[in-house]
């Protein structure tokens, strides 16, 4: 067993499907496998539009954990840090269409567009509708004026709940459409790192891990953000983050947010409710107030330590969506007089 | 700030008061602070028994996550890895009992349980009639002729789940002891540990992590276990604690269980699935059958890797039990047919 990191699995080059196999054993009641790397739901809805999304695997409990009721109807599943196939997004596609067009919902990542323009193309052919949105969320990937170059990360989330909510509602497909449009135009995220994950079978760390240093910006595969800089405390960097995102929405004070801190891996609970404190006290301070929170592994990196935060603007439509019940094996959401 | 593992925090010896500022500012639906260091219910329900956990702090989600509608009524959170004082016990128990008495329910640890023994005889004086259950599921921990010196741990969540929804049924206080005591006999845990987590603020981890080592029957603070041995694959980690435990169990075959794979903080959920399917596979190979089951962080150790299973012998009662609605921040449970 090579690398630094030391790791829980058999042979690398079969963790996926390994994992695929305990997944859909453990849940048979949420979830199924049809064809080798395509999650499904095991009580499919085939009155409504499906919902479909898939990425890379290595973000765990993202993308598999939200197939399921009030959110996705397939999740296409690739090799660590990997876009899947265009094969797999067809048969994701296929297997969530029951006759009302599917709103296939993917992170902005060069890998993934292209693969799921090619499904979509023949799923067309197929004559089901299929609207893709890209979701763009990492303030730091890319300049505001060059929106649609920044990276789907946490906001995946919202995107997902919020698209899975209107789905099951049973909305139009261009309902569908607009909805997880506009989740994606009102979220944004920004995120720290401290230490990398590694690949199984790699032989070292994704980045280099500095003492007392941090990496700002980084994305969920490692990818460089703006830079490095000293270790801050929890509520420093809390504050940063909220600064910077609120800063790129620039909207009227006295607005209402969802707030999502997200750990990457290897950051305990702790640190992220420090760190989401932080984060609330510059929101509120700033006149806004924070409505909803969820703070916890919703999207990973292997065991990369750090975290990112996600900032959802709300309006009466959204909170309500955000808001509405899921079943999946990742986000289950009940009643709230319960 | 000292120490070799990074850390997201401000002053070290104010974690855990400002992490239960964020906790309960985020979940105020859930969660309310009754005093300095007492979790309670936001929407106290109070004609039923008194359901009560508590613990140190470092075990995030453990113990603040369970409090809620079907688990417990109110949680004293101690310092990281220390028990929290009479005082505070006896504050949540006060806060918990509506005149049908209080079940209290803490891991099998000195301090704890002489805290909860003087807390409980305060309670008393007051005319609150208090249930003490401490769980004892760690089988590497003592052997089977001593299983009263046995640690807590994985086990909690059984215990707290099924105890909780026998509260929340209105079932009486003799009935929701009876219950706490035959899941705490019925639950089995072991865990490994890969790396070590750390204190915030000090100089090093809490052990030394070995190459290619791996430390086995490892407490969730730390605790020596059996020893020391090669880092095996996941399906040997897998397969030999569900061996380990059914070996403790000397249950006939046939037998049902509920699953539970428990990460310490930094093992990737990939890691978590391929062990569980170990576990899974080796169970039936036994002649049982596997009937719920449970994967990811419930109860952590700051940022140590490695994992745990827990096996609860299921039977009718603890299977409605374990399946009962439930609404704590960190962990839902919602009606199964959605």
């Amino acid at each position: 067993m090579s690398g630094t990191i030391k790791k829980l699995i058999n042979e690398p080059s079969a963790a996926v499907d390994e994992m695929l196999d305990g997944f859909v054993s453990a849940h048979g009641d949420v979830v199924a496998l049809s064809g080798p790397r395509v999650v499904t739901r095991a009580k499919p809805n085939g009155s409504k539009v499906g919902v479909v999304i898939g990425g890379g695997s290595g973000h765990e409990p993202a993308l598999l954990g939200y197939v399921g009721y009030g959110l996705a109807d397939a999740a296409a599943i690739g090799n660590i840090f990997a876009a899947p196939s265009a094969d797999l997004v067809y048969e994701s596609i296929v297997q969530a269409d029951h006759g009302q067009g599917v709103v296939l919902v993917y992170g902005n990542y060069t890998g993934d567009v292209l693969n799921c323009k090619l499904a979509v193309r023949r799923a067309s052919a197929l004559g089901i509708d299929v609207r893709c949105v890209f979701v763009s969320d990492d303030v730091a990937s890319a300049r505001r004026e060059e929106m649609d170059k920044r990276r789907g990360t946490a906001g995946d989330i919202f995107v997902f709940k919020a698209t899975g909510a209107a789905a099951e509602r049973g909305m139009s497909l261009d309902e569908v459409d607009r909805v997880a449009r506009t989740v994606n135009s009102r979220a944004r995220s920004m995120g720290v790192a401290l230490t990398a994950g590694e690949l199984p079978g790699a032989a070292r760390p994704i980045f280099e891990s500095i003492p007392n240093e941090m990496e700002i910006g980084m994305g969920v595969h490692g990818e460089p953000g703006m830079g490095r800089g000293p270790l801050l405390t929890a509520d420093e960097v809390g504050r940063s983050l909220a600064t910077r995102i609120l800063d790129d929405f620039d909207c009227p004070s006295g607005s209402s947010f969802a707030v999502l801190v997200n750990g990457f891996g290897a950051t305990p609970l702790l640190e992220q409710y420090l760190v989401y404190r932080g984060v609330r006290n510059l929101i509120i301070e700033k006149g806004h107030s924070v409505s909803r929170s969820y703070v916890g592994e919703y999207i990973t990196s292997l065991q990369m330590a750090g975290l990112s935060t996600c900032l959802l603007l709300l309006d009466a439509e959204l909170l309500s969506l955000i808001d509405a019940p899921a079943r999946s094996v990742s986000f289950v959401q009940t009643d709230k007089d319960m």
